[in-house]
């Protein structure tokens, strides 16, 4: 773990943590994220080289900021079975690479026609909306072309087959893909409790989920009850992510968020806060984080990073 | 050989060929195309189970016909070293699911705004955009979930790796996306012979290099000097392709093409015809098809399969 950058923070241990404020992540998990946007820009083509466009709206869509969410997961759980950080950053950019494919063709005036993300305009109002899709399909192709390609990490091909094959789960129509298809046909319908976990367990549960799993696979985790054990976990943090953010929504204003504020309900998105109402929404947050701090409890004190990381889902102020 | 479906076929060799009428696909062809219909449907997720909409919708997109021409070049490549079919079936699954997705994308109202495709209404058409960019979408996961997945073929992890990342390097912005966006650049544009026939190695060529690529390496083909005769006939199979689609686009009619004729010249797509005139394009085409012959030579008998194919790519009236 001493090889690791900011690995010394973790020296200070419970008491170093306690004072930290809350909401902001900690130092190690800061450079996990700073490290992802160095491999991310690394692992996208030379925005210089044709097709110019392309290439610039897919730098657009990967660099434009974000919390890096899913690359923390990544390093958070093959920290967890002590991996060299090398070990884990194609699974990090894979895994960062869906999602901004995700966002980008969720925001296209057909999905949720959204014109700003992370406090700049979208995709598709900055590069057209033929960009955007070709951007978001492109970089969906070079999430598997990374991972298939990696050489740093000492993995064996049986082993990252079956990461791509987690990934490709992940992104499909009985994952992030078919959560997205709920979402749209929610639109406007009253959904219960259980119908809109569905939903978000695919939109968004299901790669988050899967950030987990790679982690731990690429640090050469093969115990399945560890492994279950951490998609519990992704379960639950990636729950209390949406709940979070759609308690955000409510509260939150435009600026702090980078996007526009209420637009779930101004939309007749179904919501937590709007079908469990707010404190019970903040309760099954609560309950939630726990659930996922109880269960990486087996891991002791190398899965740090992954609670501090449960604890920040559910306790971001953006 | 014998063990395949309509390999019977072959015995009559040479002089069975030439009495065939010079534009259909030989029976062995046909038998490929219909596996890889079987093995499609096979591979696509069930349309009666939720997100239904956007199960159906994939279906719609891959079931709709079509010349099945990419799978057919995996398995003919394939066949050149006796690969059993089976063992050729994820990477055919695979190359037709990410053509499959690329048309959904294409004809959608921000790209070339096709409201037919295949004689039948675009996918956008009959699902709604947002439906058929997520079909799209959870095609391209699927197509790499399916190779990386595939059980059937004795393939080494390693090979397949390498398999995923040629299709991820086909699919990606220095493949079929970026030949897109180079189409999309060029609409109304004056484009020289050079450029156009950049935009199409790189929009149709890819992927069509890449599935006789992948059916050699799926048949346990290791000669690099192999791999390369087999990539210049992808590449000019490729060019070819689209020549005689253009030249199709000029003479043929709506009802024969199952899309609308007249359609490239109506949006100001530059074609071949209208850059080199249509004799230089029907020479280009015929010295394509030569030299796509010439490069699998070396392949003797084993490559019927591959020069029948090159033939009717030259020939085919739709």
């Amino acid at each position: 773990m001493n090889s690791h950058p900011g690995a010394e923070s973790l020296a200070s241990g419970a008491a170093g943590r306690e004072i930290r404020q809350a909401c902001e992540l900690s130092s190690t998990l800061r450079g996990f994220a700073e490290r992802s946007n160095v491999m991310l820009s690394r692992a996208l083509p030379d925005s210089t080289q044709p097709p110019i466009p392309l290439h610039q709206a897919m730098h657009y869509a990967v660099t434009g900021g974000g919390k890096r969410m899913r690359p923390l997961l990544v390093y958070a759980s093959g920290c967890a079975f002590n991996a060299p950080l090398e070990h884990l950053d194609a699974a990090a950019v894979a895994v960062e690479m869906i999602h901004a494919y995700s966002l980008v063709h969720d925001d296209l005036p057909a999905m949720d026609d959204d014109a700003m993300r992370r406090g700049q305009p979208t995709c598709h109002v900055e590069f057209g909306e033929a960009m955007a899709i070709l951007a978001g399909d492109a970089l969906q192709a070079l999430a598997f072309e990374v991972l298939a390609r990696d050489h740093a990490a000492p993995i064996s091909a049986d082993v990252r087959l079956e990461m791509m094959r987690i990934l490709g789960d992940a992104c499909g129509s009985h994952g992030m893909a078919g959560g997205q298809a709920l979402d749209l046909a929610a639109i406007g319908q009253h959904l219960g409790a259980n119908e809109l976990e569905r939903m978000h367990v695919l939109k968004t549960g299901a790669l988050i989920r899967a950030s987990v799993r790679l982690g731990a696979l690429a640090a050469g985790c093969r115990d399945t009850d560890l492994l279950a054990a951490l998609e519990r976990y992704g379960h639950c943090v990636g729950l209390a992510f949406q709940i979070r953010d759609d308690i955000l929504d409510v509260e939150g204003e435009s600026a702090e968020l980078g996007k526009t504020a209420g637009k779930d309900a101004a939309q007749g998105k179904p919501t937590y806060p709007a079908i469990l109402g707010m404190q019970a929404s903040r309760i099954h947050l609560a309950a939630l984080t726990d659930e996922a701090m109880t269960s990486i409890a087996m891991l002791g004190d190398s899965a740090a990073h992954l609670r501090d990381l449960a604890r920040f889902v559910a306790e971001r102020e953006s």
